[in-house]
């Protein structure tokens, strides 16, 4: 509930998400809406819905919501979490209220200090993770070394690979570069187990030559909205001028396959969400705009990262880090 | 000198902007290098050209170079600007030491804390001007302030505005959103003369809803990277797509003047460099890589911010704020 699309958008993406045999959904909300946008498909037993009362919006403070919507969606979502009775909490609301919610209900996992939200952007070559892009807006060094840790467990298991090259995002690639901050957290990554390959610049973010991107919420809520901004704001400046000649036009129908394919290559809603990630659960943050293909991905996200137990891996590597 | 694509490709450029009748320029640099870029147009009395024996090169500290490289194109420049002898300078060189060494010759323009680097980003209405992009890594709020002061100028110099919209980069638009160093610059702003539109996300940079960006230069580097970076790689991606079908290319063929308006609509080299503000003369900051196009869009912008006496703008902004 209270999201940009609506309810039926979410749980037509919820319906897609059971293509993979392995998932069963959960659907919290109003049950009326819930149960007409299911139709048909109500019956299905790999669907349960839990009705909630109340709807947390897009412009309820974080603390009001947590005080005053007990029973809404999102809080009875992380209630069914924490009892054990879902693997996972999938969320498009108010991305305020899901982290303080989810903190207050599942909890901080042993040893991390603040939980951090972790994007993953399309490059050319592969999937580049940045974490935090919007937890935590005042870090100190140890924070940003265990959202590389956690960004780093994260990249292992949805992309397979065994060493994640890890980048601190920095005004210059040389070591010495950088603000207080990210001077200190180098001295921390530099020492730590991780694939440290020290301090990247902004451009490398899509070069493919990282694996995953390491900074304080606040550079990376900018790097995220800025880079969504960017995108839209080429691809509109590129219609302009394709629609201004009949030639241009013929052009870009003939093309418009490869646009298509380009868009999905950079399209938001391929990446699947971003996971809260050191919480004592999974749990993943999707736009307040997503659509049914957004909400999807989000949850093979989702299942993924609950089905190879990211939180033991986290664990693993922060007791590693300790040696 | 000290440029990735060599002298002959600044000398171009320079030669370029004297299209402009109310420019000469002065080439400061190895005197027989210039005179074999120069060739036949030698002569031209608007052509100067002082010769320097030592160049700094993109791997030099500032601090060395300022020791130990006097006799430096850049150093012989700031030199000449100093004495008078030159309204503006312009360089495509090491921008560490462009910054250490106009702030050592130049001085910071009285009231001036620190001075900013200020970038131009094209977007789809008009252009917008951040600052700052680098010169200042940890900042206070007065810091931030005095960019806002700065770009302002220039934003109403260089667009012919009388009253910018003025916003503060931050991780979301509510007054309250932000780290502590932009929720007390939030403070400062709201308070100054200056037409404070409150704070902006990282999408809004292209949105053309805002005409200057206040930042730290920390996170404005990462901005200008970050976009720098992602245009490029958009547009290789999109390449990709269209190279791997005949029709989408022939498709691309007949849109080519479009994606190449587009080109220039997006490209680095038409916005002419970042004037570093805030000292008491002109200086602009080419990328390193900048090609003859870039140069004499710079120089441009030079003759632009000196004729209209940009500092003097400054100080009586400054003053006006301090009532």
């Amino acid at each position: 509930m209270g999201t940009d699309l609506g309810a039926a958008e979410l749980v037509d993406g919820a319906l897609q998400a059971l293509s993979r045999d392995e998932i069963t959904v959960t659907l919290v909300g109003d049950e009326q809406e819930i149960s007409d946008a299911l139709g048909s498909r109500s019956s299905d037993s790999r669907i349960e819905v839990v009705h909630a009362t109340q709807v947390i919006t897009m412009d309820d403070s974080p603390m009001d919501a947590l005080r005053k919507k007990k029973d809404s969606s999102m809080i009875l979502a992380f209630d069914l979490l924490k009892k054990g009775q879902v693997d996972a909490a999938v969320s498009a609301g108010n991305s305020g209220a899901i982290m303080a919610s989810a903190i207050r209900y599942l909890g901080r996992l042993k040893g991390i200090q603040r939980p951090a939200i972790v994007n993953v952007f399309p490059t050319q070559k592969k999937p580049v993770v940045m974490a935090d892009v919007g937890a935590n807006v005042d870090c100190r060094a140890k924070h940003l070394y265990q959202f590389g840790v956690m960004a780093a467990a994260f990249a292992k298991i949805m992309f397979g690979l065994d060493a994640p090259r890890v980048g601190l995002l920095s005004n210059g690639a040389e070591e010495g570069k950088g603000n207080a901050l990210v001077k200190k957290t180098h001295a921390l990554l530099a020492d730590s187990t991780l694939n440290f390959i020290g301090n990247i610049e902004g451009c490398d973010t899509f070069q493919g030559n990282v694996d995953v991107i390491v900074c304080d919420g606040f550079v990376g809520n900018v790097c995220l909205k800025l880079s969504e901004g960017l995108a839209e704001s080429l691809l509109s400046m590129l219609r302009e001028e394709i629609s201004q000649t009949f030639k241009a036009k013929i052009g870009y129908f003939l093309a418009r396959r490869a646009f298509a394919k380009f868009k999905k290559r950079v399209d938001y809603a391929e990446t699947g969400g971003a996971p809260l990630l050191g919480l004592n659960e999974t749990a993943i943050i999707c736009h307040g705009r997503s659509n049914a293909t957004a909400i999807k991905n989000a949850i093979f996200v989702a299942d993924e990262l609950a089905a190879n137990r990211v939180n033991d891996l986290i664990l693993e590597m922060l007791a590693e880090g300790e040696i």
